[in-house]
């Protein structure tokens, strides 16, 4: 299962954008392509094959989230997602409240669709992040009413690796007996740590596939069976009616592909955490950066700030030695992180904020060479100012 | 450009459902997922790289347009296409009018969306086919007020091949001063017959690429240079905000390519015409079989009724004969055809539809398999009956 990422001569330490798509997921595009191309919706043979590939990888993203397919929609990726599981929610539930619960950490895709929801008359709730990035249980018992229709809350934050209080917002909601709905965007926890919606007490949740060594353009949506949700797009039968259109089948295929390539979680999870533990101590050699990521973070992402270098500076230095990692996350290219900010991290330290992030594909060597670099870059570039 | 649809045995004639991959878009699909496959927003070089394969799948559709690139948007569909266009049309001028008109034959991902607006305080005027399923100029015209915000049609009706008179409704908008949008669901004309929206008056139109031998799970929508869309999904800053969510960058270089590979389109439909028209011949000589698709439709569609034997039943015989083609419009999936229905066509004729559909890769020989398996169904499964 273990590919070299570095088959070139380049470092790739920005999984948390996006992955190399794995041997798997390339085989599953191409037989859906070439072999496999019908639409699914066809009454004729090319059609019901084309119908068994997109049963089959629904039936490997639900085995992966111990839940039964049919609680399994595919839409386009972790923002269609989101944005079917919130808008979706909201206007389905807003006869029994206009309240909403999320955090100020959130991605975008959630963050912006909240405050479109404002706009609509819905009121939203954003609880703040402590200087290490966490969000606490009590934060969000507090948080949730007997008016609140809808809880979204990340698994794990892009930019810091922080784990959010899952459970607590499940037992929120549950004994306070609010009419909420528990939506979980699972886009950075999926396929690294373990996920079991229905016990979890997780209504909806969204995973992508480009983050998990699958495509780029397609993820899914896990809807508890029994939830219903407001349609945002209308047309064919396709998916029940709850998200028509064409079935991207190759990309359907290259998820599933991707998902039944997954390691083993906690196994994996400790390999990366002695890389991640690796790194940190490497890091403690350079006064100049400061570590933005706490030690309980997900050992996957590390965030740190490079001191007086801005990350635009670094990271074209670091592109250059061929070695890729980001600043803030890649959705928002450019723009000054909120969550750092959210964090209270100084203005400065926001500017040259990096994150490396790992994937199955990085070894320790990637983690020393990212090292070397910085190390470098920080000696060269501060000393040519 | 040919390439031989037909490598197996078996004969599809159901392109307008989906079409089988040509290899350049294959080519593209594997290049970007294998070599290619940085996220389009990360700011080093793997991203810049994956940035330009979208900008070049981008004016690759512009050019077959004769638009300007920032005029494309890239989407998961037609279905995405469409409801964007319709719903973000809209929504966006409201406060000019209420009024909307479309057909009573368009694809469902264009009625269902009008329905939804219904609900939603609209008024929908749907224009009624005659008996061989066209809309008239003068239709279009007397529906056009000065409340009119929208105009959707098709530009090629996907059941009977029917053009639209995309003409008539351009005029109208702009002689009755209407403050409307005219929208055109280009999804199956695009790469069949030539489209300027520019010049043609066209201020949105879609478009998909599995229709043009390209990868499903891919289209786009042409959006003319300053024409505002209320967005329908919140997120990132991809595709300037209007479609946030990290690009399909796979399929994206798919439909890039499908497109680069169009063939010269008059001589193409030229080459098809003759085939249709040979099947015209060779199905004159069944007394059981009535055409329901006039003779100046697209010859790409040809429609007809397998006189007593139900559609369903024939698809099952041809398809054991490797014949593929289908009953209606795939993404209906066994419902009963609402375009044959509003042009009056007798329920048995309906329940006895089938749709035979060309691309550049089918040839006059699929043409005579198909009426040869054709008349040996009607022979045994009449008898048997």
């Amino acid at each position: 299962m273990q590919q070299q990422m570095t088959a070139g001569s380049f470092v790739y330490l920005d999984n948390s954008s996006t992955t190399k798509p794995c041997l798997e997921a390339v085989q599953a595009v191409l037989h859906s392509m070439e072999e496999n191309w019908g639409n699914p919706s066809s009454l004729h043979s090319l059609g019901f094959q084309a119908e068994r590939a997109v049963e089959d990888a629904r039936q490997a993203v639900a085995d992966a989230l111990s839940c039964r397919s049919e609680e399994i929609l595919f839409v386009s990726g972790g923002t269609e997602g989101n944005n079917l599981a919130i808008l979706g929610a909201a206007y389905a539930r807003k006869k029994q409240g206009t309240h909403l619960v999320t955090s100020a950490i959130e991605h975008p895709a959630v963050l912006h669709v909240m405050q479109y929801l404002e706009k609509e008359g819905f009121s939203v709730t954003y609880l703040r992040p402590d200087a290490q990035g966490r969000i606490s249980a009590r934060q969000v018992w507090e948080a949730v009413t007997p008016e609140t229709i809808l809880v979204s809350l990340m698994a794990v934050n892009n930019e810091t690796g922080v784990l959010l209080p899952l459970e607590a917002a499940s037992q929120a909601i549950r004994e306070k007996k609010a009419p909420a709905l528990f939506h979980v965007d699972a886009v950075q926890a999926f396929g690294k740590i373990p996920l079991k919606p229905e016990s979890e007490g997780i209504d909806l949740l969204t995973l992508s596939g480009h983050k998990i060594h699958g495509p780029k353009g397609i993820g899914a949506l896990y809807i508890r069976r029994g939830v219903h949700l407001a349609p945002r797009i209308f047309g064919g039968a396709q998916e029940k009616g709850k998200r028509p259109g064409t079935e991207g089948t190759p990309l359907i295929a290259g998820l599933g592909a991707a998902v039944r390539a997954l390691p083993l979680l906690a196994a994996e999870e400790k390999r990366i955490r002695e890389i991640n533990l690796h790194l940190r101590r490497r890091l403690a050699n350079l006064p100049e950066v400061t570590l933005l990521s706490p030690e309980d973070a997900l050992p996957y992402i590390l965030n740190l700030s490079a001191g007086q270098v801005s990350a635009e500076t670094m990271l074209h230095f670091l592109s250059s030695k061929g070695i890729f990692v980001s600043s803030g996350s890649a959705c928002a290219k450019g723009k000054t992180s909120h969550v750092l900010k959210a964090m209270g991290v100084p203005a400065k330290q926001i500017a040259s904020a990096l994150r490396v992030s790992f994937s199955r594909m990085n070894t320790i060597e990637d983690a020393d060479r990212f090292a070397d670099a910085l190390e470098e870059g920080l000696h060269r570039l501060v000393r040519r100012r």
